[in-house]
């Protein structure tokens, strides 16, 4: 996992628990029928908005780019390059018995050593990223769903304590505590939606960038080494999709 | 109908039901008045923004969208390949005593037996393939409107007892209960907005991009199973489309 | 005018007046001036934004749009395949008595007697298609924007009457009322935007889209009458961009 | 300037004056230093995301599609038939002489006349109208950031006062004023959004698409002229780019 | 850094704290959990959505956009002018000694110095130019998550000032006080969003534009070059991408 994902959400509740504990007792602000109402009404519309399956696989998704680190095109690219002096020294068919990592990258290898045409490894391998993008647009989707939905169901809890205090009003001693409570599914809401399912949202949105970036420097990357492009050219070309500080200086690939 | 959106509709309703009987009486929730300015208030809006015929038509297709099974790409692929080996055995003609579930995959099958051009066959397809998509587009407007709308029908009901009530502001006991009422039109129109409408909405969406996907995988196979390509390589081909886990491990049809 | 779009405006402004007079007086919903801000106002700025001819134009198609009956594309292509069969046996010189209702229809037939070229007439089609998109959308963003600005001004009067209302407070008794009087504006801007404007710019854009498949019907169309296709293959053709259950069964066409 | 432009700002703002002076005081509405947070504050942000050369170009572009008349493709397409006229009576040359008053396109006279290839001419025009747009573009960006910006400095403002009326409450008299005076922000804000910047960022959007249809006139007539087609032909596609019924009836120049 | 962005900075919050010293005491606008809960919160929430590298090298971009002077098309359009005019007078290989400040424009000349054929240049410096889009759009996403997050957390900081308010109602005097502190953080959240983190933002995007016009002025300079155009074609074309009063009138040059 990412340290920065577990540093913000220490941080974030850290200081929204401190700000409250400051100004009163945390008790105030535990309720568990407003819980349920925010998040497992949240969960509920999730249900009816996609099938299970894909609400599972999109959890998954979502779990993965959390946890798994991202792609890096600067050490893909590395690679690139060693394979494509191989494929230069002893011809292609050597890429064979050469271990790659990048799951990706290898099945672009075997289409290759395969002896597919360019255009048609192309085309495979960017029917793989688009449909990979697909995928992952659809976790994003969801968390987007819940991130829009959980202040709703907030604002659904407050107005339905609101109705009730109002409808309710003979003591008046029990409304600043009523509507305290009312108030404390829109916060929870705030919370779920701001500090939980919005970051998480936009997390999965850089990490297909990242990924989508890594998968075309390796559909380059073996376009190039099956047009046995040079090494030189083939750096030149790759590297241009890094930022010009994450470009590697090693020169013995040159 | 998906099981998953049967659970959360029970479950969404039963949290808000559950939280109103938690807090106070159901009877100060329920208001024919209010209920009528909202739900028939949002669809008197949307006979005003489309034809008769069409509500009927988009609400048929949001119907038949959750109450039929989706579309199942893995299985539209497992009955390409058998259909690809039943072709390069016994020529194409063959498949003309298929029997096909899918009537998309059907009418592609009907071409290529009537031998189109491999070019007139894929744009066909296409243009079905994209009216389908305006079509459905249609139904998720109708709701992605009815969504927009029923929060503001809900203010509308709100801003009507409100001016009644500040109008008259005689009997301060009667201020309570008559803001309560004001309030449960904003209640109704985010609830049939949030929870009935959006979700709907949504899953029209996700089912539109699931058709789509199925759609593209018989376009693609039969284009492949007209070109004569081999099952190994039609499968390398639609299979890219899957997510990787969703990829069936049939040895046979290879 | 569509009978939908009567039956909805009925429906709508009889639901708000009724729940008017349900809780009170309708007298006191009623106040010019209220009214001379948020509709004339929100009428001035659209005169601030387009020219007056282009107003006066937006109105113009908008109008048209919701009195005539839109376009029926299942229609055409059963016109378009009668031509088809005239062409085909009468050479396509014949197609020059025909009478001919549809403008749009009518002027491919005359480009196509006239002997120009395919790519020709279906290049000049499709100009008259992309301009006509472009009127339509101006009308419905001049809708969008009535719809935008209504709220702003039923809220800019909302605070003028507020800001009034606190700077004399003085009598107790009269803040009701003036607050009551303050909320009419953005009870206006509320109808006139979600009632009357927003489901406008909706139907303009369904209409939009109605006419431009029937546009795009009738290039296909006669962009194959030209071809010399038969009756047979411009159906199947043109058909796939009707939905299923629209599709005619006209045995004697084919 | 548009007539319409006048009308509308006298019209609105008199409205909002008007509505004012009917409940009270216009004295309880003029606060410098309200004015000051809201206008200056926008402003102070419209510095801080564009360099200033770029915001006084911004409002220059703006002023100047205010004020000129805007581009009349009517008007434009008859000059280029007399001109297409000349140019197959005397030859090509002939246009030299002509006087133009669209500088573009006098420019694309002038390379016609120089001999470039049509191609040439084609795309260095397409470029002028690229970049005519991505200026356009950013004057209506300021504007619409102008139009976000002020109802945030409104309430920024409001805020302001609401915590200075707060934190002394021992006075209760002075609620009431000093609210109304808070309140004084939100309401600058949302005149200066909703009225002032919001129909201008309009109005430049829509004279982009005016000059961009002229602009595109220009660019096929050029083209048709250097391509020798005669004036028959090209009245008929030019045409196709307006109205039905903008389109001339001019029966010498066919 | 550009003298606007400063000037902006110190006009918004100079009228900000002026109008907070006008209606009371600047200390009960100062409340270090607020500002930790918003400031603090709202960076937090960044962390989890983007690794931290990433964070760092959007805030360096930023800062970069900011202090550094934008890109000048019309210079470079100059320099341009000038190695064409070198390389048709001496052959492209003198540019090798040519010393050019524009890295982007030197990494063409190398490319064409090398005799890489025209399309594959082009190839490269687009590849590049993308990539650069994609950095800075990266950059931009930050702050507009940075501006989106702050007044969220604002309204979460301002509700558990609510909650914890209404829970201890006993006290009358201490209501007013509580919430102007509990609306402090809303007015951080507001500040931070709209005059801090917004105009950033947009600043980002026109910088980007900027650098996208001069390196796209680069891309077909040095493809001119390459292609051996004289001065007069070229500066024709690249100044095409120019506004008209900011095309120079160097009359040497051509």
């Amino acid at each position: 996992m990412d340290i920065a994902t577990i540093i913000g959400y220490v941080l974030s509740f850290g200081l929204i628990i401190g700000s409250i504990m400051m100004g009163g007792d945390i008790v105030a602000f535990i309720d568990v029928p407003s819980a349920l109402i925010v998040v497992g009404g949240t969960i509920a519309c999730a249900f009816i908005m996609e099938s299970m399956g894909n609400v599972l696989g999109a959890v998954k998704v979502a779990k993965n780019t959390l946890t798994q680190k991202g792609a890096n095109p600067a050490e893909t690219i590395k690679t690139i390059l060693e394979l494509s002096n191989t494929a230069r020294r002893e011809g292609i068919l050597a890429l064979e018995n050469q271990k790659v990592d990048d799951a990706f990258l290898a099945k672009g290898l075997r289409l290759a050593v395969d002896g597919l045409p360019r255009e048609e490894i192309r085309e495979t391998l960017t029917v793989e990223l688009v449909s990979m993008k697909q995928r992952h647009v659809r976790g994003q989707k969801l968390f987007k769903f819940l991130k829009d939905t959980a202040p709703s169901m907030g604002m659904i809890g407050t107005l339905v304590g609101l109705v009730n205090m109002l409808a309710n009003l003979e003591d008046p001693a029990s409304i600043g505590p009523a509507m305290a409570v009312a108030l404390l599914t829109t916060l929870y809401g705030a919370v779920m939606a701001f500090v939980v399912c919005g970051p998480i949202a936009e997390k999965l949105e850089r990490r297909t960038a990242d990924e989508t970036a890594n998968m075309t420097v390796v559909i380059e990357g073996v376009d190039a080494i099956v047009k046995g492009h040079n090494a030189a050219v083939i750096k030149d070309r790759l590297q241009a999709r890094l930022a010009p500080n994450a470009r590697p200086q090693d020169q013995e690939a040159a």
